[in-house]
């Protein structure tokens, strides 16, 4: 089919000064959800911390964009050893709600019992919605390491190697005085001249060696996103307005030519990336396992139930069992 | 893993108390959601009106769980003749937003141009969110009959046979003056203990013969849901009340014993439903084809751009054409 948008008078920068609009307004729709909800979700979590293996329960019912990430053993690991999940909203939390942090950054805690792979009573990831310069928005995070048990690292090195290597970066970033690439676009133009430091080397040739398929779930904590800094961010927004108001002004806004020509290089930063669709789990966590946990712990006491009446006649259960509709869907009193 | 919750003192009602809390706090988002966005849809429906061809482009996009009911004829007469699609949020429009009706309660609006199959410009179909008073909740609707020209009708006549057998109840419901079965648990019981209508024989044949897998997506405007109807909602919400207010008293809330024993019958209805995931497409339209409607317009403005490109090398097309990133992910400004 043709392109129509060219066959119409409406142009590219109008439908995406719409889309804007409507991501404002739904943007604000989340801040008010994420303090109307509050209160419940403090009371859900005194009343589920009395049901022992609640998330664990609840994990195993977790959606299919979940489920594929946890390896066996994960599994494992997680069903003998989380005692709490939690999702905050930190950017607009603790008073904070004033209208500048986003609702749409998550911070996602684990809390564990004592087990045999890592030391860590709580794993906490953060991450921050940003904008960069050249039109990306999304997700971006920091590593957070764990402290394996000896010989349990389930990464087999790559998170703490994964981690080092933000470390160094964020120490040359710092060393250099404000004179480091400070966008996403440039930094990846940087990293495109330059050769890789030794330990980058080493994690790219780990990443190549191991490959990523079947890699356990805990290489999420080593997930880094684009390199959209807090900074690029706030001048994203700001140009976004400003863009804005000179079309409304019926003049063209400036075209940075630099990112233009950029294009190409969209996904450089994933070479150094052990868990690429880490900001895709942190969504599926945020938006679905945690407002629905109370369902998909209550569809787990079901499948348990079932799975006790042996007695009952194959038919039966084929026909209980053949029940697939959403939790959505179905919500029995 | 074992059932957790008879290991606590925690009890199953309290948890669906706390899930019913939610749902009234996420209903009353929804509630305000409508309302902030309504003037940016109108916005966008007079901006898309001047497009040509922009909901055909749209539903080449469709999720999955749209495109899987959309057959190549639903294709062909979509692309060639739909003009306009609009979902309303019915129960809470033109000043009746009062507290009283459901937001999750929605019409979706199909505008067609002159073609080859129906008379129709118009086809609407409502879906109204009831509750029934044995625990199922969801959304129930009414078949919409086409005008199919001759020979034309791409249902086999399911549609117009499934409207036939709801008018007969209609009528039959409203001869019986208040003696009919007045709850879906009733009306399963009742249509169990007697011989099928003529048409609702034909009906059952005729579903039996054709099978419903490669059914056209317009046999969709047959659905109908369980038989809840607007009365026995009205119970229902009234009983979940006094329930509550009478296990927060420390009393048992009465159990409906007829219901209880009605368990197995839960999907009796379905033998004479001719589009049984009516339900779930019209979620889908609502919840992500009409909220994303310009992000899959830009996907496909997007992939039309890419096979104008056919001088580029088949390396570089490859590559770009590897980014299935979902659109709410990565927004292009």
């Amino acid at each position: 089919m043709a392109a129509t948008l060219e066959d119409s008078t409406v142009t590219y920068e109008e439908l995406a000064d719409l889309e804007r609009e409507f991501e404002e307004v739904e943007t604000e729709i989340l801040r008010r959800q994420v303090e109307l909800t509050r209160p419940l979700y403090e009371k859900r979590a005194k009343v589920v911390a009395q049901i022992p293996n609640f998330w664990p329960l609840v994990l195993e019912q977790a959606p299919p964009e979940i489920d594929e990430f946890v390896q066996p053993t994960d599994a494992a690991l997680l069903l003998s050893s989380l005692t709490s999940l939690s999702v905050s909203h930190f950017e607009i939390e603790g008073g904070s709600n004033d209208g500048s942090g986003d609702p749409r950054s998550v911070a996602i805690r684990l809390e564990f019992a004592d087990n045999d792979y890592f030391e860590d009573r709580v794993i906490e990831k953060k991450f921050w919605y940003r904008r960069s310069l050249d039109g990306w928005s999304g997700l971006v995070s920091e590593p957070v390491e764990i402290r394996w048990k000896k010989d349990k690292d389930l990464t087999n090195g790559l998170l703490s190697l994964v981690k080092r290597v933000w470390d160094q970066e964020q120490q040359q970033a710092a060393s250099s005085n404000g004179n480091a690439p400070a966008t996403a676009a440039e930094k990846r133009k940087a990293a495109k001249g330059r050769e890789l430091t030794p330990d980058e080397k080493q994690l790219k040739a780990k990443i190549e060696e191991v490959g990523l398929g079947g890699m356990s779930l805990f290489a999420w904590f080593g997930y880094r996103g684009p390199k959209v800094s807090a900074e690029e961010n706030r001048r994203a927004i700001e140009k976004e307005k400003n863009d804005k108001k000179l079309r409304l002004a019926g003049k063209k806004p400036e075209v940075d030519k630099k990112d233009e020509e950029d294009e190409d290089d969209d996904e450089e930063w994933d070479e150094l990336e052990i868990f690429p669709e880490g900001d895709t789990l942190a969504i599926a966590i945020a938006e679905d396992l945690w407002p629905n946990a109370l369902k998909f712990f209550t569809q787990a006491q079901e499948q348990d139930a079932l799975s006790d009446m042996d007695f009952e006649s194959d038919e039966d259960a084929m026909e209980e069992g053949s029940d697939t509709e959403p939790p959505s869907k179905k919500v029995k009193s």
